[in-house]
């Protein structure tokens, strides 16, 4: 379903000066523009309906927008999908295809509404609180208790596994950093971004395009801070635990609480917070 | 034209659990969304158009509602500006107010395909780099060398005057700050908020309506990366230097490089690399 994909995530410039007045080589975050689109056909005609822009690091652009598209509850089954492509005449900046065309089955039924919804909600880098929680209520289950637990010392080992996995970030200090761990602590998939919530529609979406969600039984950790935007994106695929190696916001504890999920925070130092659902640290 | 305001940008919560588990008590940045809308006369008859919702710390609303205005490009002077409230009926969550109206004077031309263009090009955390740095070349000018010099020295030292004016940020670790310094190193303004960008536009949304853009002799300081987006919005405001404390974007640098803005980044361990606009450090 997905092709092959190059791509550069780091790219070196020259640094004018230092702060010792020296001219150096450095290396940068590649960050660049990727407008996803659904293809729709109805009636034996297709169009493509175009669904966001995002700023984001170039790789796994075809889970990015798998991701993107579950995690806003706009596709629920990879088997909804023919096909993930780079459009032919894209945005191009330095040589790089910019635009994917997600082409869905004839007859493969998206609610324009919400679609339209999420386009309003996720604009400049938020959603609405409120009216976001409340449509949650029909998009994502509340985690189950299922018995899933984790080991108090495993969450400390976290974010080591994951920096010894990072490329990028070594070299440019600039990128977020998503990764899905099993029980056992061991790192499944990693993804990198100049966007976190990229980085984590990423790591859902190769998931989603496997069939392997819901991820009912794994460990979310990411890089940075929990928002409440990582929060909702990681409830649509029913990860039971989310931690994060910065803080959480107030809406991210109020929402990971309503649903059920175990939210830490500060997983750094030696040290992390259990902000909601403890119960599953043993 | 903005009247008082009083928010928590800050809130108390319990841990649950700490890695010693203790229970424990702790600070959370507030997050909470804002509607931002723009209210239209026309023959008499007032309208209200949803612009965006986003994700933001309570505090300074009225500041940010119109730097977000300012530097999307689609209001261009605080003349514009009857009044700024917070609406009637808004969107409510732990007792805020989370709607604010921008009203316009009867008269005041608004460009409402910028707004849709903006509307969908901020969708998701990002911009169409591409269009928008098209875009860009009608909305703002090339950043004159009019002699604006700052001191090797002076960069230094900014992040430490910025890290003694932040309050939140001690407590919850959770917020990003933007500030204003001129050109001996005074800092003029500070602002915090969850999102970078909502920081930024509070800074320049209190300029803004102050009457006080252009902001052609300030040294604008970010606790954070240095992405795209940060750099068009300061470009909006004419600001001719941009200093980050974390790493620049690919983009970042490119944008600042095409419109003649001193980019530094890495501002942190008694070091800083200049990425373009090096001229105007002594």
């Amino acid at each position: 379903m997905t092709g092959t994909q190059s791509f550069t995530t780091a790219q070196i410039c020259t640094v004018a000066a230092t702060a010792e007045n020296i001219q150096q080589r450095d290396f940068l975050a590649v960050e660049e523009p990727l407008e996803i689109r659904l293809g729709i056909t109805k009636n034996g005609k297709s169009n493509q309906k175009a669904i966001s822009i995002t700023m984001r690091t170039p790789g796994s652009d075809f889970e990015l927008a798998a991701g993107f598209l579950f995690t806003e509850g706009i596709l629920t089954s990879s088997d909804q999908i023919t096909w993930i492509r780079h459009f032919g005449a894209p945005i191009k900046i330095n040589g790089l295809k910019n635009t994917v065309v997600v082409d869905l089955y004839e007859g493969v039924d998206v609610d324009v509404t919400r679609l339209e919804r999420n386009f309003y909600t996720t604009s400049s880098c938020g959603v609405c609180g409120k009216s976001s929680i409340e449509s949650l209520h029909t998009g994502v289950k509340h985690i189950s208790s299922n018995g899933f637990t984790l080991k108090r010392g495993l969450i400390h080992r976290l974010p080591d596994i994951l920096r010894k996995s990072q490329d990028v970030f070594e070299q440019t200090g600039g990128l977020h950093a998503s990764a899905l761990f099993d029980v056992d602590g061991n790192l499944e998939i990693v993804r990198e971004d100049v966007g976190r919530h990229n980085a984590l529609d990423k790591v859902i979406g190769a998931k989603f395009l496997d069939g392997a969600v819901p991820l009912s039984d794994k460990i979310l950790l990411v890089s940075g801070r929990a928002s409440f935007e990582l929060v909702q994106k990681a409830l649509m695929a029913s990860i039971p635990v989310l931690a994060a190696v910065g803080a959480p916001s107030s809406l991210a504890v109020e929402l990971a609480a309503e649903f059920g999920m175990t939210l830490i925070g500060f997983v750094r130092d030696d040290r992390f917070n259990i902000y909601t659902g403890e119960a599953r640290v043993v």
